[in-house]
């Protein structure tokens, strides 16, 4: 069983109205010392090892359904699940 | 500047319904390997440097505005940023 968190990130060039909404909000809090935040997503994935290479399968899996890879851009980690 | 990577996550006992159709659409896409898809944001901060303490100062945006740690868990790593 393999964990593997995946990182999606708006692209350097695109917008991100979320990001901006939340550094509006820390400066009216008064943490003025924030200069820029951009929103990203996190996933976790349980992965069960089969037959198909795990690396590829991520791969795949954020090109078609995970990510936007036309705004977003997306890195993952694969771990060694620890069993609970 | 530092650079200020924050990951927040549901807890474990949290249902996460997000993740759940996040699986079940990787599943009718015969990604039948995946067994478990949880959901969270990441954000990433730039600080200036200034009289507060970078750790402190994340640590109180963390519980006051960016996580409700009712449900969340939030943890984050600081960096020194790379200026372009």
């Amino acid at each position: 069983m393999k964990k593997v968190k995946v990182y999606v990130t708006l692209r350097e060039s695109v917008l991100d109205p979320q990001g901006s909404a939340i550094m509006g909000a820390l400066h009216s809090m008064d943490y003025n010392e924030v200069t820029d935040v951009r929103i990203g997503k996190y996933l976790e994935l349980q992965i069960e090892e089969g037959t198909r290479d795990v690396d590829t399968v991520v791969r795949e899996m954020c090109q078609k359904l995970l990510t936007n890879t036309v705004i977003e851009d997306y890195r993952y980690e694969v771990e060694e699940a620890v069993s609970k």
